[in-house]
């Protein structure tokens, strides 16, 4: 079985419609490419007890992986790691290697002529309190460590919400994690897109190709308007080697193509502009 | 007090990355601009079982409004209202307002000559089936209808994921509901932007701005690279009129503005390109 997976992304901005969770959707489709399973994303404002509450029921449904995006910067409403350490019960103390962290990035920033000094104030110390026993992840883009807990086996990561440094610290110290993890098992897709044939039309001859192909999921997505009905109709299987999948995909799409075309509807393998 | 909403995503799609969660994003934006406060934002793939724990947890969060997009189509997986069904320990059963919905849909269809009859199949009578005491929303632009079940209290309404179909039904049946319910306050918001200076040296300021300014809430969002800071300070509030609010988000900017003007950044109203 395949190891699972479950994205917090945490902001106010999130909840008043002010930013699209474009985090999560990045985080979700590479850890599908490593064979991972998301099973769930979600969001909440900043709030200690929403962020503890919110950490604590993943926790309980013991993923592999839990992944939450935003609230490690320093100002007063970045609680990240406060809602952690309450949903752990423990202590946030100062970490000495991410104190170290912290303050490496601001003597570049003083190097650069980016600051007169450099000082540590608190709120520059904040993103160094860390919950017991957790780890710093370095931050290659920006200053904010990442940090990393095992909890139990759940490996619960905190990454920052700015795009770019969630991107560098996912890349450099959490997708190792997930590829010794993955196991065996890709995911791979594909999609083609059928024109002429309503929804409702397609949707028993998608039942029949899923029957006949059981390690195929397909799902329609309707792209068209109510007059112009065009649907994409997207395919994947997870599959040790490539070939499997290929082969997989490549005999459930002929299936259901014949089947679309018997009943008056058009298969392309691309689009429609 | 203001009301409270979530919101909950339906979609293997949107758990492999394949599609970004627009649908919660502008729900998020429209409820805010009623003054209905969202708490949370979840998304589970197409599987009862998980839309039965989610709704089911959910719903013990006592909510005024939950909100889901997405399964309410012909397909197999179309799972919402089974999920729906499951949660409230109720059965689905044809729902006769429901059915004649779908059924001049179909009607309209074929005098458009899209269809050679008018058939209601297993796949089309599915989208007829709701959960006891449910009540039918009118689908102006696609054929599935919505769905609105009171449950103790707390409305709990499944919308289409096609977004055209999920809008058209929120505004034309489900805004007047918020409407209602909104009471007396109205969310406003409005950002400044701020060049040369720091993340970490702007947070004492915003501290101190939003000390002095209780009733605005104060976000800042880093959109710059690491070598030319540049930050949008988000100011928002909630009021009965728009000239409080006016009063509120002026001041606070006044004051915050000086505060970075001193310390050697400067401040724009509008995006750096």
């Amino acid at each position: 079985m395949n190891q699972q997976m479950e994205i917090i992304g945490i902001g106010n901005e999130l909840l008043i419609g002010k930013t699209l969770n474009t985090n999560a959707s990045w985080l979700a489709k590479r850890a599908t490419t490593f064979g991972i399973k998301v099973k769930r994303i979600t969001v909440v404002g900043d709030d200690v007890n929403e962020i503890a509450s919110i950490v604590d029921e993943a926790l309980e449904r013991k993923p592999k992986f839990i992944v939450t995006t935003g609230g490690l910067g320093p100002t007063f409403d970045d609680k990240t790691l406060e809602g952690i350490a309450k949903a752990l019960n423990c202590k946030l103390e100062v970490d000495e290697k991410a104190l170290r962290m912290v303050r490496e990035k601001y003597q570049t920033y003083y190097r650069e002529g980016k600051m007169e000094r450099v000082e540590l104030t608190p709120a520059r110390i904040k993103m160094a309190r860390l919950p017991e026993k957790a780890e710093p992840l370095p931050n290659s883009v920006g200053t904010a460590p990442g940090v990393i807990i095992n909890v139990g086996g759940t490996l619960l990561i905190a990454l920052p919400g700015v795009p770019a440094e969630m991107e560098a610290i996912f890349e450099e110290s959490v997708a190792p994690l997930l590829e010794k993890e993955a196991g065996e098992l890709t995911f791979f897709e594909t999609s083609i897109y059928a024109d002429g044939i309503m929804e409702s039309a397609l949707a028993p001859l998608v039942d029949k190709t899923m029957h006949d192909n059981p390690h195929v999921y397909i799902k329609s997505h309707p792209k068209g308007e109510e007059r112009k009905p065009h649907i994409e109709i997207h395919f994947s299987t997870t599959a040790k080697s490539s070939k499997t999948a290929k082969n997989r995909l490549g005999k459930a799409i002929i299936q259901l193509s014949e089947l679309v075309q018997k009943d008056g509807g058009k298969i392309k393998s691309k689009k429609k502009k």
